[in-house]
């Protein structure tokens, strides 16, 4: 069907892509539809650069199509919009996350679960419905069906904001969905990078009482001071981690690499949940622990569109911003390796205005 | 404190007990307490034998005290009752199942979830309050507080029904909790062993569509023809499994040996449970497929007495009574073996009242 990324649609399209599994990006000239009666049209002005972009360049989870533009923090000003758009209007500051598709007809769209929907189209590497393969952030352009778009709070920064579209939802979401987001409750965050520090946050703004669990006694003064956390533990001190067994009621769980889950079910209280949204390879399930306390495990992948605007609105409210480092388009192989060595306080954003030159 | 399990306490007992990690049982002479204030005195009929009397024989997990009498499926008829006993008289049949102690008053056990409370005693192998060891049902007669007592309903068979107190309780436990007890409801079932098919029974008296999912076609027969099954996966054949995801509420897996995952996770709904009740050494999580449906694996052990009783009492109602192969106290070496091959349809029996004859 499509002749070339670059004619495929009518509307000329520049950003970085990743063109094979060295996972190194570089400039990119591919199309973007024409505005459909449901679509938005936004030019891009920032992208926050999320731990799945590294994974996806590298075709680590197998499915991954070259030449590939990733980026799905993606915000902007809506510069076109289709003639049956209702949400939207020109000059409108807008959002677009980890979807730009699902089927919208079965029982977890209706239920506003279209992350879970079989039929979900990611933003980008996947199918889109007219044949072509979805692009994403690291561009100057973007189109979306409003379904899809989230809008902006006035007054709110985008720049800074970018991250919550993939990396905050991620976490709002289990917090929300399990209950624990209430004062009272008592939460474990595992990882303190762009997913765990805005745990913290959200954990924090929903009154809960919050230990950050991390390998390193190091990222202790930012998770008390800086972040506001109650509780530090370090996880390979077993004094205390034995003193705190049983305490949690839930856990986050931000981790991607392999780690032992054994004490992390033990900390929590009988009936708590360990709620995994990483992606490590490798865990084994500590299956002892699980059953003594009908302990479980379970796995959560960003959020529907309806709760992500909530989530926007409250992280707007309760000013809940991600902490990020601004850098320039032609970083982002860089970026992509201190990633890799989770050496950023907590999240790369490409400023894409600014510093993404058409060549 | 004690002197010899022969004479720590008042009460003459006779049963088998295992003396070391080799799991052998044979003749052992103890005692039992005085029946306390609220205690309830039993002649035990008939004890059922439970894979983890073989794994507490040999000390697979690690607490054994030998010499240790199994036995936590204990059926019998009261023969004396403490001065403040309340549900019992002489005369009545009753079970204890796998509990004779917990703290009471924790928010677990306000919850009737004695099963999960930290200070749980178990009828076997535990201390109990005076510092004693608990032993269990592999013997003649037993001591226990009324509120870890369940009374046996009329022209309910005693014989047959043992295994329900523990095989029993922990299937309908995570079925009723996890709402898995409704017309509607579509349950898968893996292994079709003591737990397996109880499970397969309660979940169609329930009402729900039941899928067994075993790695041998050779069960199918009796899961379908004769448990009553809807239908039957050969785990190991990736077509029918294929063809299966994304289509059951909920799965109890009572497997005990070492098995993946992943492709049951994948035949969940979004949003199902995976429920373990077995106990394998090491099991992997198929962290895909948890994260893209918000699937849980959750581990559940046993049930509260409350839930126990009402369970007992549902068993009765619906004529739910597991199939068992009855035996003679000194058979029980060789139905261990048979055991560890699960050559057993479905659980071993033993006739304590018949067959057990103090030396």
């Amino acid at each position: 069907m499509a002749t070339s990324p670059e004619t495929e649609h009518p509307v000329k399209a520049f950003g970085w892509a990743a063109k094979d599994t060295s996972g190194i990006l570089s400039p990119f000239k591919f199309s973007r539809r024409a505005t459909g009666e449901h679509d938005v049209q936004l030019r891009i002005l920032y992208c926050g650069v999320c731990h799945s972009d590294l994974h996806m360049a590298k075709n680590e989870l197998g499915f991954t199509q070259f030449p590939m533009v990733p980026g799905h923090e993606i915000v902007g000003i809506v510069t076109e919009v289709g003639s049956k758009v209702k949400k939207f209007k020109v000059g409108n500051k807008v959002g677009v996350g980890c979807l730009v598709g699902s089927c919208r007809q079965c029982d977890l769209c209706d239920r506003d679960l279209e992350n879970y929907c079989a039929k979900q189209i990611l933003t980008y590497s996947m199918p889109y419905y007219d044949g072509t393969i979805t692009q994403g952030g690291y561009s100057d352009i973007m189109v979306a069906d409003e379904h899809f778009v989230i809008l902006w709070p006035d007054n709110f920064p985008l720049d800074a904001g970018a991250p919550l579209l993939c990396a905050g939802i991620t976490t709002y979401s289990p917090l929300r969905h399990f209950g624990l987001d209430k004062p009272g409750m008592s939460v474990g965050i595992v990882g303190l990078g762009g997913l765990g520090h805005l745990a913290v946050k959200f954990a924090k703004a929903f009154g809960c009482r919050v230990t950050v669990i991390s390998t390193s006694i190091n990222k202790k003064e930012e998770a008390i001071g800086k972040l506001g956390a109650d509780e530090f533990l370090v996880s390979s001190d077993p004094e205390q981690m034995q003193a705190a067994i049983g305490t949690l009621d839930g856990i986050i769980d931000t981790v991607s690499a392999t780690h032992s889950l054994f004490m992390l079910v033990s900390l929590l209280k009988a009936e708590g949940k360990l709620i995994l949204v990483g992606l490590p390879q490798s865990l084994e399930i500590p299956i002892f622990p699980l059953l003594i306390g009908r302990r479980a495990i379970i796995g959560s992948a960003t959020g529907g569109l309806k709760e992500t605007q909530e989530m926007i609105d409250f992280a707007a409210k309760h000013n809940i911003l991600p902490d990020v480092e601004m850098i320039p388009m032609d970083y982002v192989n860089t970026a992509m390796e201190r990633l890799l060595k989770s050496d950023v306080k907590y999240r790369f954003v490409i400023d894409i205005a600014s510093t993404l030159k058409a060549e």
